[in-house]
């Protein structure tokens, strides 16, 4: 894969955050409503020609992000700084997404591949509710949740396991699902709790599921052996509850 | 004015909280796109007769509100409790409203009438980039704002003082414009600067005015003695500058 750019070009990377929901995720979309379509047809539209945006993370439909990164190859013959384009881009970007930071970056940096980690956090409100400032932002529960018995069934979770059985792309093969999860951290204040996830990296809807299998041993519906088993028999099941999209949040890619 | 409730009915008192972006304000319009058109759309539709519902404060157009409080007399046969009418309204209900108290109230009490007191917080964000997450929920102020000079400023209208030059309200004459100011507190984190002004009563678009102002002022760009002779000289002229609604919040009322 040839991840250089073009001679003479200069390769820019970009920290961006978005408010997921009027998006359909991040990855480009035949309907073009995508995080990515939205930033590549402003880029098109600054350079006058098609500029390929790459990202760090492919978060789904809703989800959202408060430090992605991507990265571009401006033209050969732009003149343009690395904070010309940040000023360009949220010239002409929706409010919806904002361009962070712009640096210029080395030619052989991937947003993707030279990524060694990240961390999403997932928001819930345990309360009847939802005050209407978190709406899309937060999963709603109505009942107060366990917040020790939450902590102790994601503790399951950290270390390098076979993740297999949580996640929802179907075409990786048991062995080649293997992840490291450096800490799982849990944060409650008043009817609000958030869960940080820090890892090398996460597999499809991994976090949505791990968060869906905490919240149903807390609410007492699902047992906290059910979850070891899936997780030491990679290959033989998966977990079925995926904690919506509502309440993830990409906080930020380590390189 | 007949305040009290017809013989039999039930007053219910609401906590109202919503996200104002979606909204033409509070006041039922026209069109039906209010905050209180909305809310008796459905309480129209539980009872299956017209209710109407007052409110303690007349927002503006985008202004949200954490704490707004209304009430409406429900029907003499009406068997539902205040928890049945906060649940029947919360599920059919926009996410951008919801309904966070509801209480049986005493027959005299009335929304607006009865109110002693209300607090209003205004949110801004002094980076370069709003964050998308605050976009519609604060006021954008790209450079570093002098907090010091705008606390200063702002401090000039605490007290009791004649606001003819600081509201957008033209139809009433000075001295009918006297209002008292409790306290307003100004409180900086990183980029944002959050500004709660508590006091017995605010006239139309004044905390807006009075924010503009005192903005103004900390970016140099006013005399905090203009301030001073619009606020002495009730009549004489009229602050211009109006804060954009997105930064401006309900957050309580006081009886």
């Amino acid at each position: 894969m040839n991840v250089a750019p073009k001679a003479g070009s200069r390769r820019i990377r970009l920290t961006v955050a978005y408010d997921g929901a009027p998006f359909a995720g991040w990855q480009s979309q035949a309907h073009g409503d995508s995080v990515q379509d939205a930033i590549e047809r402003v880029l098109a539209r600054i350079a006058k020609e098609p500029i390929r945006l790459h990202g760090a993370g492919r978060t789904d439909s809703g989800v959202h992000a408060l430090g992605q990164v991507a990265h571009f190859d401006a033209p050969e013959d732009s003149k343009m700084t690395a904070t010309d384009w940040l000023r360009a881009l949220n010239g002409n970007l929706p409010p919806s997404i904002r361009i962070l930071r712009s640096v210029k970056a080395r030619a052989d940096f991937h947003s993707r591949f030279s990524a060694t980690g990240k961390i999403y956090r997932y928001d819930l409100w345990t309360a009847e509710v939802l005050p209407p400032h978190l709406a899309g932002r937060a999963w709603h529960m109505p009942h107060p949740l366990d917040p020790v018995a939450l902590h102790d069934a994601l503790q399951l979770f950290t270390g390098s396991h076979d993740f297999h059985g949580f996640t929802a792309n179907r075409g990786t093969p048991a062995g080649d699902t293997v992840r490291q999860i450096h800490s799982i951290r849990l944060k409650q204040s008043g009817a609000s709790l958030r869960i940080t996830f820090e890892g090398e990296g996460f597999l499809y809807k991994m976090v949505r599921m791990l968060t869906g299998a905490g919240v149903r041993v807390a609410q007492g519906r699902a047992e906290i052996n059910t979850l070891r088993d899936l997780l030491e028999n990679p290959g033989r099941g998966r977990w079925t509850n995926v904690a919506p999209a509502d309440g993830l949040y990409l906080v930020r890619v380590r390189y």
